[in-house]
């Protein structure tokens, strides 16, 4: 598990006067920057392995200015070119935020194309599948044939 | 159906030169700005209706910069005090690039709790149901309990 | 002159309910689209040609969510290889709204050198130098030795 | 002098692989946090009592994702209403990065009428106007009547 704190900017919060619901996913992205690390160690962005693929937030309580936020990083599936990265988001009192999802695929830039998780990293992703004590669980999205119109 | 022609802004781009996964969500923002006006008429940011609960985002084709997009946006599921909206980014060219759903909950602000939508509001979202042709599915996500580990 | 006409986005404003004051440089940085493309005709991100030396801004009056703006960007100081491009923010209404000025300089992003400004390149500067009728003037910002304290 | 610690996020950067010219502000920003709470301990924005009248930044050098960098935040100017904070960005080997400065007035957001600094807001100011040694100075920014066209 990945513990990542960040302070919470000004401009984060919107007109509504807490954190916008599109910034959650850019503390996710802070969150991820070990996992970005093990697969570019320079962190030469000209040299980067991997692409999102989808992205899932629930949002369980606002988040203010001037908050130090932690946001609580692990991985669940992992696949042949793709992995699942879990994130928790807690302010200092302990309190849960949001709740998240983050797929990952290999993916090289130059080609454009997908490419498989190599085994060294599948071995450093195996080793961060535990996740923060009493987090909540992600509120399961209904398929698109199962909405109740 | 609600249909929203967005010009990609140059700093909607990250490092990897195509639009960061976390400015969809401010893609889906303006998608739901007819939305809002049905809740606010006057558009009045001290007295606004609405938070929202959840939001997902699929990535189809990375968006670039000085590209038009087209957000459509449309409403399935309406329940007693929620709502989803689903959302899809398609190019000039009518190219899908991402799909989305965001849960809308009825919100007082100032005493922080939910509200029921009204009769009218149903009314309306339910006159905003369809969807465009050829729309692609949102992914199907896995509950936690699913993960194969 | 160029003349840009940008929806505000609902994210543009900060928790004062008014677009945040970094907001106003990406306004003028969208400004800028035609004067990115003189020199990069291709729009390839890879192959920029321009930085930013310096930037400034004068608010006159706050901008609001839902407000159609306009952004009119023209060209005042042409030097060896950098130039002044001035920018000045109107509403719908005509009512200025900000006034700022953005020092650009020919730079090759390879060889991280400052480049001379082409003839080319001048000569379609020098046709771009007429400001918008009774735009307000930029306010004299002071030299450090200059402030009283 | 206030000293603020951020670490530079992803979306900080731009298509050009450095922090984008906007972001500089709301580094800026962060930087001013403790001015805020000079005006409003409790913090709350609704309670806010400064407003931007203008902004400036001379980028000196690029800044990088995965870097931490340093505001240096001073007062220069203290006026009836107003005042300049001066500001100077440095990374972790003491190198400069930006330098700007950011004029902002009393101001009530109820009544949206300037309000005069009260006499303990300039002695908590003037206790703030020494800035870090060896900063480099603003540039001087010319008036539009004296542009060389």
């Amino acid at each position: 598990m990945i513990t990542t704190k960040l302070p919470v900017r000004f401009v984060d919060c919107d007109a509504m006067g807490h954190v916008n619901n599109a910034v959650y996913y850019t503390y996710f992205e802070e969150g991820k920057r070990e996992i970005f690390r093990w697969f570019t160690p320079s962190m030469d962005l000209g040299d980067w392995k991997v692409i999102v693929a989808s992205t899932h937030c629930d949002y369980i309580h606002e988040i203010n200015y001037d908050e130090m936020i932690t946001v609580y990083t692990w991985i669940s599936t992992i696949s042949h070119s793709s992995f699942d990265v879990e994130h928790a988001i807690a302010d200092e009192h302990g309190n849960w935020h949001a709740r998240g999802r983050v797929t990952l695929i290999g993916y090289n830039y130059k080609t454009k194309e997908v490419e498989p998780l190599t085994d060294e990293i599948k071995a450093i992703l195996r080793q961060h599948q535990d996740g923060p004590e009493n987090v909540p669980e992600l509120r399961q999205i209904r398929g698109v044939g199962e909405t109740a119109r």
